[in-house]
């Protein structure tokens, strides 16, 4: 699992039996606009078949909350759903349901696109009052990365401090690693769903080919099979009929549309999702954040100064060329990056309002909008890094220990 | 796992990339001679590309275990292998090696095509003194037969009491479930093979087709994992170097060569094999041993009486139509079912000799023949019975505990 609120474009991958080369391409691995352009999400709900998620039902949020819906819902950060209408309401009859969602360790550090879906869980778990299972696929990893087992092990430990980090309740939350959880009902789980898939279904989902390895054919059991409560028999023993929510990405949406298929046949509620965009590289919605570029993306890592520069020196404008142009004609918003970045992490809304305002109308300049956006994301940094340096190895064990949650419903 | 030493042609299964219809087809789940023929074991040999077992190699094992040669090594029921020559070289160097064997689990009762490799593995146990894994492929019946999840379960433990009941010895023994037992690092074995085989493969090893579900493509690293000894970290830990050998029936040869060709890469061993013929139907060797029909085979739970209604209603007679003909011709010992399974179960050579040659020659009848082996075969049915009788849950419960084994290579 990698879902990568993040990777506009990732892999090249020679795959001409999915790709069209006029089409954009979203699936776990690889997040491609068409030539030039950005990733039209209307096409992918409708290519994809779920939801768009309506102010009505953001409303209903807040009812059944009673409180303010999270910026990520009120900017349309989360914007597509699947069934969370049936998980509202479920809730609203007074049933219970878990929360699931995951990362694929890949990297030492983690940047702002990832934490974007361990943000949102956590509000999600803080206003439920639910339970919450987090996959770490540091199987997925070594599978489709050049890395060892044992390193993507460590990844797994390491980044489950970020995602510690992140504010999650203790009394409610699991963490687990793949490569160390696997194992009994949760393998016998993975063998229910690998027997009702065909490598047809896989291909058609996924895009593999015959020269891909059967590491790839058989994983997208383990990422479905968090999806039932069964697969948690210390949490969840005897609670079949537990319905299931997952933050995530859209590209992650292939794994559960599979998932889905296969639930009621296996007598499980299908698994409900509420889906996000992903967060722009630095270099625009139309460039790359690449791995292997540390210059397309902010790290929860980086220092004040180098927040500072790379949002200077590498954020997309949307400004003029000349000030005096600027102020003439005003910022193009579509494709300003610090305007982006803002709506995703600026609490205040009607700072936000004023400020787009101002700046696509040349009233502002492109200097005075990256001098926000660098205080709003050091800020951001900041905490994640008080936070991250309060987590112990004792507490990540904590986290990962099978363990029942005797309150995780309270 | 389905160590079958038994299925002469099985499945019936439309799978035209795979199955010339002039030619023999030999895989895990089906086994089936050229129209009208026998198995063609040397060609088999050549298209596998394993070795005969010459009376070299069987002179050497009466050396170094000073002890005759088990039948099936003297009568060439055990009649291949890959690298057996480098397990006794490295036997005789007073370095130690593992054995590893297994079944599917998917009937209630064992017949005694099933129990050739068992009775096999506990002689190689007692004369080497070695450890031995005995792999119960819970998930591979689930995934191939019509079964839930618990009934493949309940068969893997009801199996194991007739595993043990073949006379194993605990302190060297560990019998596991796959859905048990598969997790940690067994699992991550699982996933560092599946990195290295290519669906290609899998569909040229295995003939899966588009059609298949991806259980099946996930199931080759499953069986394939017990050859290395890090699967069984309770066992072995820390000697990854040690040498694994694996009596099996031929027909499960795919998955060790698909294990040892990704052995090396992974810093293992290749796997040696020792590998059986198959066990023929009581309707002769063209025949099909069908678990849909218990008048093909002799089962541990037959009665004398079934016993003997059996041999002398189904066992194929190689005799002549008349008694005048008959001792006029004497019988075709080449197609002669009574013959055959006394070859495998009569444990006095020169008994044996003389039968064949009064038979071959007219002087003995096809009924005094069955009725030889109807002896011996109640005798052995008799010995298994009591022998499962005395097989307590607690015991499986501690063949099947994961714990060390202090005194294994004592």
């Amino acid at each position: 699992m990698d879902r990568k609120a993040a990777e506009i474009g990732a892999l090249e991958k020679e795959n001409e039996t999915q790709q069209d080369q006029e089409e954009q391409v979203v699936n776990p691995w690889e997040v491609s606009a068409k030539e030039g352009g950005k990733i039209d999400y209307d096409k992918l709900i409708d290519k994809f078949g779920c939801q768009r998620l309506d102010p009505s039902l953001i409303d209903r949020v807040e009812r059944l909350t009673s409180r303010r819906a999270h910026i990520f819902l009120r900017r349309g950060v989360f914007f597509a759903h699947r069934d969370f209408n049936d998980i509202l309401d479920a809730f609203e009859r007074g049933e219970k349901f878990y929360l699931y969602t995951g990362r694929g360790p890949s990297s030492e550090a983690l940047h702002l696109g990832h934490l974007i879906p361990f943000m949102f869980t956590q509000y999600l778990q803080e206003v439920f009052k639910v339970p919450l299972v987090i996959q770490l696929t540091d199987d997925e990893k070594f599978l489709w990365k050049n890395l060892t087992v044992e390193e993507c092990r460590r990844l797994a430990r390491e980044n489950a401090k970020d995602i510690i980090a992140c504010g999650f309740d203790i009394r409610r939350t699991f963490i687990f690693s793949d490569f160390d959880y696997v194992g009994g009902a949760f393998y016998r789980n993975m063998v229910e769903i690998s027997k009702r898939v065909t490598c047809n279904q896989v291909v058609g989902i996924f895009g593999f080919i015959g020269e891909d390895h059967i590491g790839k054919y058989s994983f997208p059991p383990v990422q479905a099979a968090p999806s039932f409560p069964s697969s948690f028999p210390h949490l969840f023993s005897g609670k079949d009929n537990l319905r299931c929510l997952i933050p995530c990405a859209i590209d992650q949406d292939p794994y559960f549309r599979m998932t889905r298929d296969v639930a009621p046949r296996i007598g499980y509620h299908k698994p409900a999702l509420i889906e996000s965009l992903f967060f722009p590289a630095l270099q625009g919605e139309t460039g790359k954040m690449s791995a292997s570029d540390p210059n397309s993306a902010i790290y929860v890592t980086d220092s004040e100064k180098d927040i500072k520069n790379k949002i200077n020196k590498y954020a997309f404008s949307g400004g003029q060329d000349s000030i005096e142009k600027h102020r003439q004609l005003g910022a193009n918003l579509e494709v300003d990056i610090p305007i982006k970045y803002l709506s995703f992490f600026l609490e205040d809304d009607a700072e936000l309002e004023h400020t787009k305002k101002e700046y696509g109308a040349g009233r502002m300049l492109t200097g005075e909008v990256k001098q926000r956006l660098i205080e709003v994301l050091t800020k951001l940094v900041e905490r994640h890094r008080r936070a991250r340096a309060a987590v112990t190895d004792e507490m990540v064990d904590a986290f990962m220990a099978v363990r029942p949650l005797p309150n995780m419903f309270n």
